[in-house]
């Protein structure tokens, strides 16, 4: 078996930080038990594109379990954790993976492709976009793909509006029981803990502007509310600002905003919500932080334009001295607090988008044959997830009766 | 002028009570100054079916301000608020409305209909079946018609899908400022007002049970932890459910949580949500009230059948003893208990849905010759209600500049 | 048997009511059961003054089974609900009172001294003062008093400092049990209901003024918060406007406040927080309240003096147009918007109060030849009432293992 | 000039915290610009006993600014900044202070009463009791001094009831500004950060059981229900607990608690909180941590004892396997979680408690002469304090009147 990380010597570190996964991914494990046995996967090669974190090492062996022969890439140059790869190199998974292979990221994945998979699993499709561009030779053996985010499915929908997907996909990222999670309760949190580990602020009593109120910044703002911060939000959608008012919360401009927060947070996936004029309107000691997915949401070029001088005060955390000698701390240089600064989207999170991940698979393994287009998440493999998930957390959830499903047949819901 | 009301010597506390829904429906009122003086509806007439309350005088007023002639009927026979139809009559309004008319309803809607209509004003559809049932003769003239309700839309689609349709109509019920608002936050206040009328239970420490977590229901949930209960939601759907845990809400089945909860409210459009086994369950002093659509989401004929004394304790008030001896309290018959034992949606929340309503005659107004089919309300006005309720509340938010809306094009939103 | 009440034909309503109130009165309940059998009060008198509610009426007739013989009267002419009087005159108690009894206040006091009472229940103290001023030959028999307000002990506590209290009272008004309860949680949401009712009003995305961060108003912000409201603390004290900016309210003074706010209440214990300079500077259409005992919050007369026309909109709801055109709302004539437009305190708070009451007159039935002093609620009595009222809510909580108390007596909690 | 450091050329890093917690200090940086040109300490020697930190030492040079000499050491054998300290050694100061100077202790207590303190200003009373057992000769020049802790305050004021307190001591530690804000919110955010830095848990959703629900332990439980936790306290003290529940919060006993909860985390001041009957009782992956003063809460002795292996899962995180095969996770060592896994107070927290430090020391330098007794932070000193710091924050507050100060005098409070 071939592979290639960092430092094999760090398995044993990697190996723990997969148990700790695997005890906060319930779903997964509940999955794992009931098809392991019965290796519904067996015979099938699976190549993968994706984060090599813990909670991917989760999905990884599951998939090896239920019968799969696996190889494994990351689908970011920085975002492998090294100890994790060496783990699942140990456990004889070839994998291809370590943090800064800025270099030799695509040649890892002509590494996976080596497999000859009959199923991509992808974070970008970065898999899927090599295999229609330059292995074009591995397609009459694929029996599908599964992508796991929004930026990957605008570019796949693209191709098969234009006729050009050769092989059916499933579209991951779609799953409720995926995004109005991990976006709101998962970067809502990780977002807090990034700004506390770069800072040490006290939240309470804080004024904390929060650009956007969609999933992402609508979670960010409750937690932000949670730890006692007074929160404005800054929208450009008069309908998701007068929710946020309705929510509680203080609603304003970023021309406003900007003259009175003490921390500013984005997460619009817009560009240049906070520009150089919000940031010259800024008081002294403004804290601006990013959590949407990219570096743009903030004018970092213009800031560092327009700064007269330039330090770091602590990791993840640079003070910009402005010609008028106010100070303006940037943390993470505005991108991604949640992950620069903490450790991104909890274990118990990634437990449901895997486990969508896993159904997927397995969905693709026994329906041979299906027409090269988009396929969506069923409303039943979420309401599944949903179940396990809720059943792993001691809650119960009522059936509907014969009876009801009758009167919600005949009937629909009132004024 | 023709009219028939209960009472017009009424008329001058209708008036007092218009002007304060006027106070607390500034969208309404920056239209009506917007096209008050140009008369956009000159010439044409319109006919109204919805409920009197002060809320809707001030629609009413806005459509005759505006140049139209207007008359109008209530849509349920117990919902007419007489002292406002008085003062309507008053006006100068041919009105058809009084409570308790449930033997001339369809005798009102007749007188109402004399007025040969451009353009119809439904809530719940009555007008436009009583047109395409007895009075087709009506329709060449009919421009279109805008219904309020989910309820009324259902019946539309379907005639639309059979090709019977013979006007258009607009679909007030699907407008974002609409729905996303009087259900959670409208229905949510209400809901805790009229059990605190019915009961006057401290809520604080109370253990309340909510059937549901929809638009409706959840907005309760929210409003009965901030009064400090604690709070257990129980839902079919386990998306939903998973959704309540992760807002903070205990969640469980309502065979569980009905040996528990202090208080119970169900809210979610399906019928024997509390049945008479739950009602067994539950502990002596148990509240139970309704604040779903109709009377079924709690069996109340199960509890009637199955209680051995029954008796009024206050209004909206009433005991069952079981028995086993157990007491038990419905509040207002199990029918909504917002409206029956308050006063149903504030003025602030109505100013929305009439704004769209207002919005949608004016288009109608403006478009002749629309084919008979369904049309939905614009992102477009939605946007501008909600941006004017925004600055009514004193709240500014943002607009793209160009340089974003083209970023917005050319990207979509990341993982 | 002699009594006074306005109709004793509604005693039955006022025993329905008397039942609903035990039926959220546990504790109450519990102490009935302890000691309703062996009679600890037979043989004494005992003479109360304190307002004739349902919640008055189980602490009446639980000092009458525990074989206590009993006269009563109201403390305030217009808070007696005349059903329960007429009720209690039905179950045999020498009962006088009614509301609206201003000129035969004191008349009633007289009947019940008759009684020659060995105990004196007082709320203000007005038991105290005629029998030390005008009845001192009852003084020789009298075991003790006890007192449930704050104000009353005031002038209760003024008398034993100049050595002028001829016998024992207990401060009820000190209870943790009671003040730390009814003031926060009971007239917290008390205030809501009745501002609800006297306005129908959205709180949600409204700018709420309290006046005040006590006990009372502290309360008053939590509930409206958690009506979605945008709460604005006035505070004269820094270190309370401090933590109510910690726990997320905004705070802000009065004269800025005055400017911005929807919606402002009361609840400081100061006169004039609200100024006509204040009333000048708010928005048409703002709505003013108090919910502290005096109506002396609102400078009402100035207010009257400013107005150029005044008009009532509904019940305990007055518009005044100021000079300038602008409309102020003014609830319940700034008496405490609590009690006169929704039902003061919920069943389940007096609850705890009334224990308080009732305890103390056990133990003044217990304890005789005490010296005529203030004395204070046993932390004890605290203890036992909280956890009756936890065991009653289905709560349990823990009790110190001797382990644990030796380490509590050798050690202070740290840093 | 001597000091005794880990590492001086950690200086320049040092500089740069004491600079962030400048900017996060308001309160001591008006304070600074109010006294620094007067030098009110001019000619004063100042010892100093306290954690060596960034905020500490801007107290330290906000003396020294203010004309004093000083001197100082640690409280702690493990809580010294070296970076920190190494500033301040560089800045002239002579510090005797090391992260791990278990054995020297003592050593640097000495070096630092070399200077022959005026005032001494410690942290659990270090100095006190050195100068009082083996330095009295020092004692004839002292004024007097502060002591931060409610652990110090215990031991001055045990000998000062015993007499023997042979100079006078400001209790800091019982400043409002102190104890009402570095508890509930200082603790209440850095336990959810250091839970977070040592488990990366998702709270949304999980069962939190907080044990106690004091100053600590009810900020730490507002924490996590604000982070979406369904949390559950568990208290000795029905009092409490009743306001726990009113607050709504759950609330149970331990030995019930322990079977449902996710995380635990105790903050009693007491002992064996959490026992390994409690631990027997977890489920399999349960949490559990101390945020209060000592090790002593959860019974780390006895989970040693009892489980049959140990290993670290990651930094602060150690799991434990219990001979049922159940996995336990503890962090910290049970040790405060806060401080060992996080960063202990924010800066804008310890601004208030170290302005209070400053006042008091001033204090001592105006009024000589004083009896050698306890003296309590003056109203007027907290006063001043939180007004200075709700100016930071951009927050006004009301005064009273004369009208409302007579008013005031001459009412008390009613009901």
């Amino acid at each position: 078996m071939e592979f290639k990380v960092k430092d094999i010597s760090l398995a044993k570190q990697g190996r723990l930080n997969i148990e700790w996964a695997e005890n906060h991914m319930p779903v997964m494990m509940e999955l794992r038990k009931r098809y392991a046995k019965s290796k519904p996967l067996k015979g099938l090669k699976i190549a993968g594109c994706l984060h090599v974190t813990k909670e991917t090492a989760v999905l990884v062996e599951t998939l090896k379990m239920c019968g799969a022969q696996v190889a494994w890439s990351g689908c970011n140059p920085l975002s492998t954790q090294d100890d994790v790869a060496a783990a699942l190199a140990k456990a004889g998974i070839p994998i291809f993976a370590w943090r800064g292979n800025h270099k030799e990221y695509y040649w890892c994945i002509e590494q996976v492709l080596k497999i000859k998979p009959h199923i991509t699993v992808d974070d970008g499709a970065d898999l899927v976009f090599t295999i229609h561009k330059k292995h074009r030779e591995l397609i009459p053996d694929i029996i599908g793909g599964c992508e796991e985010t929004a930026t990957g499915m605008v570019r796949i929908r693209a191709m098969a509006a234009e006729g050009k997907l050769s092989y059916p996909i499933i579209s991951v990222s779609d799953a409720q029981t995926k995004f109005e999670f991990d976006s709101t309760w998962g970067t809502g949190q990780s977002t807090v803990d990034g700004i506390l580990r770069a800072t040490n602020l006290l939240l309470a009593g804080k004024k904390v502007v929060i650009g956007g109120f969609g999933h992402v910044a609508s979670g960010i703002a409750k937690r932000m509310k949670g730890m006692g911060a007074h929160v404005t939000v800054c929208e450009v959608d008069p309908v998701k600002a007068l929710k946020a008012a309705m929510e509680g919360f203080n609603v304003s401009s970023m021309d406003e905003a900007s003259k009175f927060g003490d921390l500013f947070v984005t997460a619009t996936g817009c560009k240049h919500v906070i520009t150089t004029k919000h940031i010259r309107n800024m008081k002294n000691g403004a804290i601006v932080a990013n959590s949407g997915h990219f570096n743009v949401e903030i004018d970092v070029a213009g800031l560092e334009k327009l700064a007269k001088k330039k330090r770091t005060i602590r990791k993840d955390n640079v003070e910009y001295t402005l010609p008028n000698g106010k100070k303006i701390y940037l943390l993470a240089e505005g991108r991604l607090v949640n992950i620069s600064a903490a450790e991104g989207h909890p274990s118990s999170v990634m437990d449901m988008s895997f486990a969508n991940q896993f159904l997927s698979v397995l969905r693709l393994a026994k329906s041979k044959n299906l027409e090269p287009k988009v396929y969506e998440i069923s409303r039943e493999q979420d309401n599944l997830i949903a179940g396990l998930k809720l059943k792993s957390m001691g809650m119960k959830f009522d059936n509907l009766t014969k009876e009801q499903e009758k009167y919600l047949c005949s009937w629909e819901e009132g004024t």
